[in-house]
C-alpha cells in the first residue's frame, strides 16, 4: 500500500476521458466551474448522496445501469463525499469483479478518512456498513479548489474525525486544530497532508483489519456508531461525542489523569463551533438512551465476539490502546457518565 | 494459495456447528442421509440452485436474511453446484466486508471447477457472471458419498469441464476419462485428484488473472459462453462445443497437425454420451446464430479490449496457448465451420 494521494489547486487536466467513468454527487452540477469539469466525461453516472444511496436495495438497479458504462471504460473515478465515496468504491469493487477506483473527495471528512481506507460499504434496511469489500483505490486526488467549495458545516461534519485523527496522530495536530477557521469551514490546507498522513501510516501497517492495528481508528466509534443509529446526529458530531466518552473513560480507568483530559478539553475547538443550549440538548438526547437499544446495536458490532468488544482508550495525544472489553463494561459506564452529566447539570 | 482440498468418503463429522452458517441446494433434502447431516446444523439457509439464484435483483433480499445468521456466526459453509457456490462465494464476500467460506461441491462439474477457483459471480438481467469478487475459500471438502448421490446426467453436463481440463493436463487424462461409466454418470475416484491439480496449479500461479497465465482455463469459453447464453445448452455441454470449435480453428491455424485433431475426436467419450440425432439438431442450432447476436455478446466479455480477445488454442494435449485475435477473426472462423459442417452433414 502506496501513499497513492495527489494534491493539487485546481482540477486536474484529465487525460483519458473516454476510458474513465465518472460517478459522482449530482449536488456538484449547481458549481458551475465544477460541473464543467463534470460534462467533459462522456461517460458520467450521477447520484443522491446520504445513507440512501448505500441501501443494498437499490443496488441491481445501479449495477444495470452502471454495466453500460464499463464495457466501453476502463476505470472508474468517484467525486463525492463519504457515501459516494462508499457507494462508487463497491459497485467498482463488484463490476466484472473489481475495476480500479480512483477517489476524488467533495469534503473534509471524506478527504481526511474514507476516501483513503479501501473500505466500501452498503447498508441493508437501515443497519450501516453491514456490506462491503475491501478496494484500495488506485489515486485520492485532494484538489483544494473543490473542498474549499463544501458548505461551511461540512468541516463541523468532520470535527470529530479530525479530532480523533489528531488525539492519535499527537500535540502537534491537535495545535494545528486551534488555528482553523471553523466558523467559515476552512483548515488551513498545509496541515491536511499531515493528518491525512496518520490515517496512512496505520492503514498502511493493517490494510485488512487482520492484525488489530486499524482498530486504533475506531477511537470514538463504538458509541459514535451507537449515537449516529439511534440519535439522528451526523457521524462527525456523533463521532466528537464518541471521543469524549473514551476520554472520559480513560480518566476513569486511569490511563490518563484528570488534569490531562481537562487540558486536552480546553484545547478542543468545539466551544468554536456551537453554543451551549444546544449542547445542553444534544447531551439529553445522547445519554437518554435506553441500555436495551445500545446493547442491541453493540452486539451487531463487527467486531462483537461473545459480547467482547475491543475498546479503543487514549493514554496521551499520539497514544491510544486497545483493551478488550465486555459489553456490560460499556453499559455500566454509560450509565456512570450519565450520572456525572446530571449531576454537572445540576450544579450549573 | 494452497491446495486447501479435503477428500473424504463419507461426510464429515462437523465440530463447529453452532458458529457455521450453511447455505445449501434445497434439493439436497431429498436425499435422506444428506438431509440428516444438514439438519444438525442450527444455522441454515436453504436455496434454489440455478441461474435465478445468482440474479442480482433477488440479492438485496438474501443480504437481509443472511445478516441474520451472521452476527452469530464466524463462517459459511456452502454445499451445492455451481450457481450455489457462486452465490455462496458472493455473499460470503460481502456480508461484513468478507466471512470465511469453505466450499462443499455436489456435482462434478462444481468438484472439478468452480469451486476452488475463487471466483464468485452474480447475474444481471439475465447475463451472466456480470458482477462478482474473488473470494478464495479457505477449506474444499469433496466427499465422495455426496458426489456420488448426484443425478447420472450431472457428469454429462461436466464433461466439458472434464474435457478441458485434460487438454490443457495432458494424454494421462484424456485416457482416464475413456474408462470412466458415462452411462451411470460415475467417474474413476482416484483419477479425480489429477484433474483437480491441474487446475489449481494454474490458478496458483495467477489467481487473480493478471498475469495471463490462469486464461488458459478459458479454453473452449469464448464460444461455449456465446452458445451457453444464446442456445439454452447446459454450461458443460456447450464449453464441449466450444472446445471443438478451439481445436477446428487451432487446425487451421497450423497449430495442430489435422491427423492429431482426429486421433483426439476419437479418444473423445462423447460417442457414449449422444446419439446422432441429438447431435445433428445441436450442429444446427449451435451454427445457426446470427452473426451479430455473437458480436455483441463478444463485446460485452470482459476480456474484451478494442475488439481484440486473447483466445486459447491447443497445440497438443499438455500445451495449450493464448493469442490475442479479433472478434471479426472469430466470426469469420465460425462462417468456415459453418460451411465445414454444413459440406459434411451433405456427405453424410
Amino acid at each position: 500500500l502506496k501513499n497513492i494521494c495527489q494534491f493539487s489547486d485546481q482540477l486536474p487536466k484529465w487525460k483519458d476521458k473516454k476510458s474513465t467513468l465518472l460517478i459522482f454527487d449530482q449536488y456538484l452540477l449547481k458549481i458551475p466551474r465544477i460541473m464543467k469539469w463534470i460534462t467533459q466525461f462522456p461517460n458520467r453516472y450521477a447520484v443522491k448522496s446520504g445513507e440512501g444511496l448505500k441501501e443494498i436495495g437499490q443496488l441491481p438497479n445501479h449495477v444495470e445501469n452502471l454495466l453500460k458504462y464499463i464495457s466501453v471504460t476502463q476505470k472508474v473515478l468517484v467525486m463525492g463525499g463519504g457515501s459516494v465515496g462508499d457507494f462508487g468504491g463497491f459497485v467498482a469493487s463488484i463490476l466484472k469483479r473489481g475495476i480500479a477506483v480512483e477517489q476524488m473527495p467533495t469534503t473534509w471528512l471524506a478527504a481526511l478518512d474514507s476516501s483513503h481506507g479501501g473500505k466500501t460499504a452498503m447498508n441493508v434496511g437501515g443497519y450501516k456498513n453491514q456490506v462491503g469489500t475491501y478496494h484500495f483505490p488506485t489515486k485520492v486526488w485532494i484538489v483544494k479548489s473543490v473542498l474549499q467549495s463544501q458548505p461551511e458545516q461540512r468541516l463541523f461534519e468532520a470535527s470529530g474525525e479530525f479530532m480523533k485523527t489528531a488525539l492519535i496522530g499527537g500535540e502537534k495536530l491537535l495545535k494545528a486544530m486551534q488555528n482553523w477557521n471553523w466558523q467559515k469551514g476552512q483548515i488551513r490546507w498545509s496541515d491536511l497532508k499531515d493528518f491525512i498522513d496518520v490515517k496512512y501510516q496505520i492503514v498502511k501497517k493493517d490494510p485488512f483489519e487482520k492484525k488489530g492495528i486499524r482498530h486504533q481508528l475506531n477511537l470514538g466509534h463504538t458509541m459514535g456508531h451507537v449515537w449516529e443509529a439511534h440519535c439522528q446526529v451526523p457521524h462527525g458530531l456523533a463521532v466528537f461525542h464518541g471521543l469524549l466518552f473514551d476520554l472520559a473513560w480513560s480518566v476513569q480507568k486511569k490511563m490518563m489523569s484528570a488534569e490531562r483530559s481537562v487540558d486536552l478539553m480546553d484545547e478542543m475547538p468545539w466551544s468554536y463551533i456551537w453554543d451551549r443550549q444546544f449542547q445542553n440538548q444534544l447531551d439529553q438526547t445522547l445519554y437518554g438512551l435506553s441500555e436495551s437499544k445500545i446493547k442491541s446495536y453493540l452486539l451487531k458490532d463487527k467486531k462483537n465476539k461473545d459480547g467482547m468488544i475491543q475498546f479503543t482508550f487514549v493514554m496521551r495525544p499520539g497514544k491510544v490502546v486497545i483493551r478488550e472489553v465486555h459489553i456490560d463494561e460499556i453499559l455500566r459506564e454509560y450509565r456512570r457518565q450519565q450520572r456525572a452529566l446530571q449531576e454537572l447539570y445540576e450544579t450549573l
